[in-house]
């Protein structure tokens, strides 16, 4: 399962586009916070295992790219825990 | 620019699963209630183009398959102004 704590630390690289608090920094970027556990775990594992690269996608590719099954986990853990 | 009356209109057969209020009925799907206007439209071109295609995008790319950019702009303009 994942630790929300430690994925706030991972989520330092995330912040600049998804913000501190899960509000997306750009109209273009989703918001993350209270967003559901499950689908952030699939959609981070599709950005990393290529079905979603096209387009802005390829931003989110080179992010997912070196992340672990614990990390993943542990972001979506974070993120889905914010308030809205 | 979207329609947020006509997007509520339009989106009869998305509440099955994002929810009448835009709370997904399941932790698979995304909520979609105040998320950002231009990703939700990024997002279904996304699934309409077939840049999302594969694994549980197979589902939302059936729906998006028919959506005009109208109906786009339209249902991301609902979904965005309702309360997450």
């Amino acid at each position: 399962a994942g630790n929300s704590a430690a994925g706030k630390e991972k989520a330092a690289a995330c912040m600049a586009c998804h913000g501190q608090d899960g509000k997306a920094s750009a109209p273009i970027y989703p918001n993350l916070a209270g967003q559901q556990q499950d689908y952030l775990e699939a959609a981070l594992h599709a950005y990393k295992s290529g079905d979603r690269s096209a387009g802005q996608a390829a931003i989110m590719s080179g992010y997912a790219a070196d992340l672990s099954d614990q990390d993943i986990s542990d972001l979506a853990a974070y993120y889905s825990s914010q308030t809205p």
